[in-house]
């Protein structure tokens, strides 16, 4: 196979994007993608788009072939790649299949979802859940955040682990997004709950008590709360691949892709034998270290798929960062901060830079670009040379998982 | 690039199947094509499916992460691809793109469609038109029936064609969907109608009396009548696709994929400068043909996406088996029957083997390799060593073309 590198990568502001329609995102993180290539002068061979419900949220099924006429780059090959969440990461996995096989030289890639227009309560929710079961879970009521308070439970017993790690993860992701100018919220919640404190905006003493507190934290899925939980948003992402070794032409600083996995687990939970065991992603990343022949000691820097806190610390024990029961300790602990032992979301990741399903596979692998390049600003990992990826689907029962490195 | 076999294909009866929901079919059609090549005790490395509305008509988003379940495949990959009514065969590229680049070695790949359940008039038309451009044509009221009209007027204004000729492609069509034991509808209407009007069940003297009687054969989209029109059907259709070299293990007959195009047009129908001209088809057609070495004189049968009659003669003209204007003709002539110059849909084409969506271009790559093993029964393009395929997503704007050869 020829190898593929990333030469460019846009991506728009997340978040509550009141003025923007879907193809208003696409067409916005193409275009910066495409500049930030120096590619605009090219053809295209394809164009990959991910978005997981475009046609229940914006009637559009055909956002593909409508892409890549509104930006210009007919008549390359487009379609529309879906694997409810992790939709960004298979788009760039089949990408690079297309680049890999030698039959493609210059593809382009870009998720996004419109979803914050939605006001029928309940709707977002809904649409997601039609990616569960359907007979065995869907149609009883289940609903994604059901699934991850389980999971919390189960997780909470079985390793004898504290609600307050999962705080930290929260907290972590929050300080990482202040610092990132594309993320949902900006906003230092730890910070902000210290100030809230100090000026007796409640009865509370400490952080604890504060996040403790069902008003200021409401449940939502027991004993998930508040702010354990990713935000409804708007956004889009985007990546350029090319041949590694036409990389040069286009861009300074080109990054690797040495790594693509992806597994499935069985689609209805109650058959797995240990809900805290992610099968899948234990083997996708498997496949993702081997192919790039690293081992996760190697690894600088990730972006992992924190829709729900219990995700981000399940998720970096099954990639091999921690050992299992131990990764919501180590984050309490800091050593997934930025200058810890395995930065671990720097760019916010779900949790602060928000989650337009079908984008959030592409932004994992765009904030690692970042890093990799030295372009992170104040969440900047130093000396990052190595990144990867979890893009959960489902609920963990189809992952992807990018591993990147600099050239 | 590793060049790419077909080593098994599957495909459920179309139809309106009411016993039967859209995973029953995904099931049942991707198990005949894992038994077909003798894979079962195999370890998969890919699923691809490729369904269209799983989402608007089924509640169900997650099509491929439940059938690598249910179909026994995991841990295998499994990605949903859409591309309109040309989900199909864009899946199939993505397959053979994961093959030629040598990361994948064994891949399955299966389309359906569930559509006859709903029963809310206009949702299905309603649904499919939510690939057309959203703000210059869909929220305007266009469906493609529409445009399928608009494209006969004007291609029988330019070639001063006959409306006769149209009718042909669909008794041609219907003539050999009763050969078909798979096809939706197995009645051959020319011996139909000839019986009817010798029996006296209407006013008509001879078969074109009957197809001008708007009672017998209503206007659906002017000047389109009811028999130039595909149903709205039930089904799924599947391959096994494995690198070339290895396809002796699992088959007899293997069926080489030595071409794959696809190309993308304006989104927007009337930015086209001639509506009659596919250049998307051109173009794709022109990359499988030079992929696989071959000129369209070289083909032996084809499958052509016909959902409405006009499509069929356009594309035969675009594809390069008959000059602009004499597609139609050629059919009137009998140049496209099995037997004929180029055989054009001996399966029944869209029109009478039926049209479930996601299901079409691999129902279309199903038959060529039926017809190229020599098993298409009473339906037998004889001596067939090379077919293509042509499926049309939204309006001609975004088109696959696959071909294939006896290896």
């Amino acid at each position: 196979m020829r190898e593929v590198a990333i030469i460019g990568v846009g991506h728009t502001k997340f978040g509550r994007l009141k003025d923007k329609d879907l193809m208003d995102l696409l067409i916005e993180s193409s275009i910066q993608a495409i500049d930030n290539s120096k590619t605009s002068d090219n053809d295209y061979d394809a164009v990959y788009v991910a978005s997981m419900c475009s046609g229940e949220f914006n009637q559009m099924t055909g956002v593909a072939s409508a892409l890549v006429d509104r930006i210009n780059l007919l008549p390359a090959a487009a379609d529309h790649i879906k694997n409810g969440p992790a939709s960004g990461g298979s788009a760039i996995k089949n990408a690079f299949y297309s680049i890999a096989s030698g039959l493609c030289d210059l593809v382009l890639v870009t998720g996004g979802e419109k979803m914050t227009h939605i006001t029928v309560p309940g709707f977002v929710t809904s649409a997601v859940a039609t990616i569960t079961h359907h007979s065995a879970e869907r149609i009883h009521g289940v609903s994604l955040p059901s699934f991850a308070g389980l999971l919390t439970r189960a997780y909470l017993d079985k390793y004898n682990a504290k609600i307050e790690w999962l705080d930290s993860i929260a907290i972590k992701n929050h300080k990482n997004g202040a610092l990132n100018p594309n993320a949902h919220f900006q906003r230092d919640i730890e910070g902000f709950m210290k100030s809230a404190i100090k000026k007796g905006r409640g009865n509370w003493n400490n952080i604890n008590e504060y996040l403790r507190d069902l008003k200021a934290n409401p449940i939502i899925a027991d004993p998930l709360q508040l702010f354990h939980i990713c935000p409804i948003s708007d956004g889009a992402a985007s990546v350029v691949l090319c041949p590694a070794d036409q990389a040069k032409k286009y861009c300074d600083t080109p990054i690797k892709i040495t790594g693509v996995g992806q597994a499935t687990d069985t689609h209805i939970i109650y058959e797995r034998e240990d809900m805290t065991v992610l099968d899948a992603l234990q083997i996708c990343s498997k496949q993702a270290y081997k192919m790039a022949k690293k081992v996760p000691m190697d690894i600088d820097v990730a972006e992992l798929h924190d829709a729900f806190a219990i995700l981000e610390a399940v998720q970096s024990e099954d990639m091999g960062f921690f050992k299992k029961g131990e990764g919501a300790k180590a984050a309490a602990e800091g050593k997934t901060e930025i200058g810890g032992e395995i930065p671990i979301n720097p760019s916010g990741g779900l949790k602060a830079r928000g989650h337009p399903l079908g984008a959030t596979g592409i932004a994992q692998v765009v904030e690692l670009v970042w890093q990799l390049r030295g372009e992170a600003g104040k969440r900047q990992v130093e000396g990052a040379k190595s990144g990867i990826t979890c893009n959960f689907g489902g609920f963990g029962n189809n992952i992807v998982s990018i591993l990147v490195e600099r050239m």
